[in-house]
């Protein structure tokens, strides 16, 4: 803050966003790209190289005890702390219907009481539902656990992106959930040919109070060799924090959320969105 | 064909993509975006003024009922008849794998033999399973049905795009099933403020032998209210040529086929394709 | 009619948009770029080739005795009739509220009663003040008048595109006001080095029964040149059937309307448009 | 300077530009999209982030008094201070003939002597007319005044983009015409519904030696409530360094420069540039 | 020409674009990407759907017996007779200095007399060099030889795009010429692997009056199999018309003009032009 | 590397790729359009702003002895250092096949041994041929020294573009080079019309380890004249670490390399790119 310039502080965000239901869905995505997809290239066009949507593919057998969402991931590359009190001034606020909060099942439609919000409040609301997780990590993975010779050319990829906040306490601190993720889950996953790739980093969590404390990327060819490989993780150590009794012995849309989605962005908004043209 | 030049026809046309499974959906999606895409406009992007793919929403409950799709619908607006003997000839051939078929579930994974196939056998190719359904309808809509006034700021509209082929013999003449359709079906969804747009064409059939009769569009503001429809159409007479017991009475897949989408495209290939560009 | 498709018919047309008063520029401005520009492109992208927005420059002194409009010059370029009855059935009706219409001074503002409206009745709508004028020529000049050898290289040019419509009964037909236009009129300009260019084609007038008999556009190298060829048609014979004392003898926005522009589109909307993205 | 790489310094600058008469415009257009636009975008490309024209509004009665200016408003987004002297060596020299100045209205006609002038001396001319301004503040708004909540779904804004240099003396430091018009100036706007929006940012002086202190940004709804509220202005206190009797009590064009534009820019350049493509 | 509307003739031409020398060059890149592409981008855009350059690959030895040009194949697909005596008014002239005909080869530099030239005279120009060859075919290849079931996926091709004037007179008839095509020249190619790919159509000669009477495209994977193949066509009997001693017979540049390109465009104008934005 | 964030670290650099042959020239582009462009921007996107191709020109006569290369420049502007430790972990590993290396005549065909590289290490690959070549340079030229004044309007431009490194020793300190260059060499060609422009930069050697020392850029109308200007070389005096008897007195390929281009890119990747649209 004592600096003149806002600095070069780059990083990437993943937003998880859920779906309440069936007929959200299209009143989801009818603001998105209709109304929010302009609004935010309008404000944040200049320091962001990155705005992106990934369509959620269909929850498989089992994904929702993993908190896995049903919308879309939303990834942002921000060239600054947009977060930064010196960057908060926006000359139009976004147009954010509460009502999306319903949508994206973050709030019960009971809690509605109407009025615009503003974009960042937004964004920290907790309604009881689905948590609104939006996570920062560095611009590039921090740690390259396997894979890392896959090109594209070797067919396309099953990405599981989710991220993990352990439940931390005087006795359990982070390194705790670190050290098990590191040497109990991954080796399993290490051995699996089923699983193709796995890159992690730590979520920068000072930026906006992310509850999360890590980002994970696991490949697989499709849902059924995920599975095959979450079953292998019976064998995997409970942990003395577990907050449930199977893995990944995390609380789903809480402690652990994901998505999964494949190589190819739904649409790559800085490059791809020429306003809202529909179907004839 | 006496003509010096191919003529202008312009026309419209709809691919019902279907998938055989969530493993297939990924490889689906990989080889028309990576590899079909530019494959198509580079053949056709001289005489094809818009080319989109609009993914399929979920299959709604009863959906199959009604042979609904699980991929994505695939738009085409022609100038030509691409199938004019004088159009055929093309300097590449797309790249065809077999296993799209299965992929899209239009043939079974035991009838694989190899090799590389002829874009336009590819699409007349029938397996035994869901068949490939290429429909061609004029450019604008013939029959406008319900709800001309709407517009795009009356919300989002979840819209039921399918194609019948009425059970013909010299019996039941075509016209028997548009009359069916007109007076007996129609006039439910008229009457049904959940239904808010009906428009129809009868399907060019000569282009491309196709099997179906007509295309039909019905719009709803989500599944649910789909759902208070066709649960009213229980009441719509049984016709004579019924194939099923009850409603639409059709063979699904074969008879009747359909796919629910969202008023934008998911990729308007001839203006938002730049490339096969992944996510990091 | 009797073809089974609809008719390449090639044709270019020029709307003549005016602006009632300041206040109400941006008002329209709004609506054209966030409404409409996608409206029409989701409709017409099919079967248009060129749809362009070209801001009025400031009205020069006597402009509006010339029936010079405020706003902008619409052009679009239309492979099709899209007037044939078999092109009217549109899936979505434009958003067209009738403010629309005062705004751009075709409507008082006392007559507005509410409810969208049909885009085509819009443009029929004459309500008493500035009307609304759609006119089509052929997609090429039809006369080649002065100044074929003009390059972009020889500098910028202050466009004046106009239409007129001669007052007409069985004494005068159309005939008789060409004949004075290119006998009489176009030769004072051909004289002047102030005019650099000038061309004209008959208004294809059966496809939306335009009032407007014929389009012309002539150029100068600004205002000031444009003013002193105007200067120097007092001469012109007035002709049989004048409206009004002075050149050019025809009731301003009636019987001549047009609009002073530049070679530049201000949005060329098939190419330029990426959405509504507004100044920071 | 004693860095080894050029900092990060995003900061986003306004060039308020004139013109000296409606037949400089037109050429004056002409070099902006035709030379100028392919010109800067080939040198500054690549520390760009945005590169925008937003055409003047019609100036609105009184508005010279407030030193409105009549062409375009010119913003860029640098991501690095472009007057560093480690940036100023250009393979290509813009083409900036000095009649450009002179239709600007920067410079008057007689004092032309030819030959091309390198652009950043250009941008420091100031030949007795209206003087070239180009003023830096940081990417974000520092003050956020009044209209915090406003949405672009709440209506075109007419907005007024200003910067005002306040005269300075030992008597009358910077900081004193800050107060001014921080509590004389600002309240009358606040009290007034007529104006919806109110920002402002200091001038970053140092990186051009920019004679303005402080830029502002109010918005309308159009010019007739712009007046108003400058009407509300006569009962301003009058500050001792005041150069005019009236308010704003500045100097037009020399102490207050400013344009009213709309909120969609005219020309994107960045996103929209597709070349010199004229009218037909 | 009796039609009220200009008709649908779909075609596609090949420009083949000599260079004098390597000083030359880069001139005529200068021109035709600074000058030209936006030029005839404003003319033509509403009713050209391809507008591509080819960039020549470097002359292959004994390229220069077939008449191999050095710069470019300039590709148009039209949609009408774009020299239609209805099409001719052209409210622009292109610039097209005489300069242009000598950097092509079209014309010696002792023949330059100043002053611009009419686009379509210039292309009528035969200097007494390199003629300046426009040849028109069918949108599709007429005659598919050799094959046919060529994806992308096998690789790049050195595409050999030529055109063939037969020597004609009373005794040898056009078709004279076809027959030795087929029946002589193709099977030696059709028998070498070397040779991938073989297509042929008739050059539409009226549009024109091209003096070009076919046009073939052959594909080798590079120029070490293009020129085995050529050496084993000196097999090829010699025919009744012969203009030279050796294979192929014909006079090049005269009656023999082509081109070694690759698959992929240098430039596809109408997608990826954005203005001439230079090196830094 | 103490940093939580990677540094603002804005270079250029220059990559010059050579072609064994004209058989490896289409492989070689088939691989850089189809496949790495792709590849590329999918990896840098987010933090490169210029990525562009630029062909070689043809090798002048006497080109050879200067080093230069037949394919192309790449040219890239980062954001960051690109081989910060921090930055090395990608998603997917670009496809490398080493083919690559020989058809860029990096490496002998008999070296092939098989398996996909790793992008990074590709780069740093010297098998004996020409090296590879990647010279990053600040993103503005440090030492303009001839023809600051020139402009685009000037004509266009043969960029010579190479880099040099300078035989060191404890006897010959680079220091050494550098007042050759700048004493003795660059004044002859100041004193020849025939050179348009000299701007030079040291090369950032500790990116990559670059072996290289400084990238110098002149520019003259042609071939012709390039030449003239070397051969007035004649006169310079030939320093004490003197590798060979002609001037450049360099090792060709090893201590000077460099390129012949135009001022236009073949393809400036992230705005031209729209994926492998090939000639139909």
């Amino acid at each position: 803050m004592s600096n003149k310039y806002v600095s070069y502080e780059p990083t990437r965000s993943m937003i998880y966003v859920d779906c309440a239901d069936e007929d959200s869905r299209i009143k989801l995505q009818y603001w998105l790209y209709r109304t929010h997809i302009p609004d935010s290239i309008s404000q944040f066009g200049p320091y962001v190289t990155k705005y992106a949507f990934y369509n959620a593919l269909p929850v498989p057998p089992d994904g929702e005890r993993f908190g896995t969402i049903k919308m879309q991931l939303t990834e942002h590359n921000w060239m600054v702390n947009h977060l930064d009190p010196r960057t908060l001034n926006k000359i139009l606020t976004e147009v954010m219907p509460p009502e999306v909060l319903v949508w994206q099942n973050n709030m019960p439609a009971s809690a509605l009481n109407g009025g615009n919000m503003d974009g960042d409040d937004f964004r920290k609301t907790t309604g009881g539902n689905v948590p609104f997780i939006f996570a920062h990590v560095p611009l590039w993975w921090e740690d390259d656990v396997k894979g890392k010779e896959r090109t594209i050319n070797d067919g396309p990829n099953y990405r599981w992106n989710f991220c993990i906040s352990y439940p931390k306490s005087d006795l359990y601190p982070i390194e705790n959930g670190d050290k098990w993720l590191f040497e109990e889950v991954f080796p399993v996953f290490e051995k699996m040919p089923e699983c193709t790739r796995i890159v992690s980093s730590k979520v920068i969590k000072d930026i906006n109070e992310c509850p999360m404390d890590r980002m994970v990327e696991m490949w697989f060819d499709g849902p059924t060799n995920w599975h095959k490989c979450i079953e292998a993780c019976a064998s995997v150590k409970k942990p003395e924090w577990a907050q449930t009794d199977v893995f990944p012995y995390l609380k789903p849309y809480y402690n652990i959320i994901g998505a999964f989605v494949t190589d190819y962005p739904t649409s790559d908004n800085l490059t791809q969105y020429h306003g809202y043209i529909t179907m004839r």
